[in-house]
């Protein structure tokens, strides 16, 4: 059974309701121990200020989201936004950097030329984030967004991907992405062979899904097994969080955030 | 360059205009060779009558769509219907009986069990399709159908299933579904080294993609590239027709089906 101390806030789940100073109180307020910071939020208070809000609350700071976004040919002020964002989690003091793929902009058809394109934007950022003690944190994500958003959608590929890499660059399991996937159970093991499983998320898939998006579920409320994948995760060395992350913009965002809150840890504890 | 005598029409296409003897006189009127028919045209004129029509065409039946929708506890009624189909695609002389996995019913979070009672479906069909000379082609769908549609979304977990199963099935291929997988090349070789292709649909991804289940686009005008998957399919030593096959309510039901017949073979020369 899942334990409250092993719960991550990621701030996205009530992005709608809280600014950084807020969504730190309300973690402090329900007493979880982690908390995962999305950019925006940084950026609205200043990274001098959130630094002193998220350092200072003695909250774990589980994760960073997001940078990546390469591309076949990443353009140099993505490039230099990467960077900055390594820099950002070194400031916060977040373990890790949360990277997504990019997908394939401009209508290209070139899908090898985007799998490329985020191996070598990762390449060059990988120098950075090690001289910065920042890990990547790959996430491979559901194929739905492969054209739009991030081209590395399987465990397989990620992990692959970080073993073209070498040291400094993990992925971050989202139950999400994968719960479809037949091979999920070979491909945790394998990653956690290879010490590559550095973050796991949680939220559920709903029946029926109304926005590809912006319409994921409440743990419990879907069909994922995500106890079952947490124990995969665990038999494969992973004991990080468990960052719940959940775009919902019909429901959770517009609900009051301590009750969002008060049913993470509730689902978490029953459905984990 | 993809040849109209390669192209074979699936009446999904156009499956708000046409019935089933127009959209045989389509193909006809077009120079199109083979068609692949779905089980509602037939069911609205009578089996013997849709017989009559497909048989007396000349047409190559390519294939019967569809069938599968197996359950991890698969109702007597649903393997009922699947023999039926079964007997359906002997009866226009179909080829193949397309069959999707089945999804998630009842909110079940358990797709283990899912993916067990597809194999058990079919391997109740199988003796059935074998006596009636119909090959089954599992036509893997894309993850995002993975709850409420169809539990087998990867080329790879489709090819495993046809050789733990034996004889008389294989995968039918359709780039919506697979486009995106990094390990799909590696796939279509080695289920053509185990002779197990027996079907190759196309349309494309088009970016936005504004329904999950009814968006599908025009070969060209979205993402996918569709003549390079097409080469390692022909590699793969696949040679048979190409099933257009495009589900678009906003736009290509909406238009004249003489239209979309023409436009699906300008593009098909084109993109495939």
């Amino acid at each position: 059974m899942a334990d409250i101390s092993q719960l991550a806030l990621n701030t996205a789940t009530v992005r709608m309701q809280w600014n950084l100073k807020q969504a730190v109180e309300g973690c402090l307020r329900h007493g979880l121990k982690g908390i995962t910071v999305w950019r925006e939020p940084i950026a609205e208070v200043g990274l001098a200020e959130a630094a002193k809000i998220v350092r200072g609350s003695g909250l774990d700071v589980v994760g960073l989201c997001r940078a990546g976004l390469f591309a076949a040919d990443t353009p140099q002020k993505v490039l230099d936004d990467n960077r900055r964002a390594v820099d950002e989690a070194a400031a916060v003091g977040a373990r890790t950097l949360c990277i997504i793929g990019g997908g394939l902009p401009g209508g290209s058809k070139d899908i090898k030329a985007a799998w490329g394109g985020v191996r070598d934007g990762l390449a060059a950022l990988l120098p950075h984030a090690r001289a910065a003690g920042v890990g990547l944190a790959l996430e491979p994500l559901h194929p739905m967004y492969a054209a739009d958003r991030a081209c590395i959608n399987t465990l397989e590929h990620a992990t692959d991907l970080c073993e073209e890499l070498g040291e400094g660059i993990g992925v971050a399991i989202d139950v999400y992405h994968v719960w479809w996937d037949s091979y999920l159970g070979r491909e945790i093991a394998r990653a956690g062979r290879l010490k590559r499983i550095v973050g796991f998320h949680i939220c559920d898939w709903l029946v029926p899904t109304r926005d590809m998006l912006l319409d994921r579920g409440m743990m419990g409320d879907g069909v994922i097994d995500i106890a079952g994948i947490r124990e995969q995760v665990e038999a494969a060395g992973f004991h990080g969080y468990h960052e719940v992350e959940i775009f919902s913009a019909e429901n959770w965002w517009k609900r009051d955030p301590d009750e969002v809150v008060r049913t993470c840890i509730d689902r978490h504890r029953r459905f984990c």
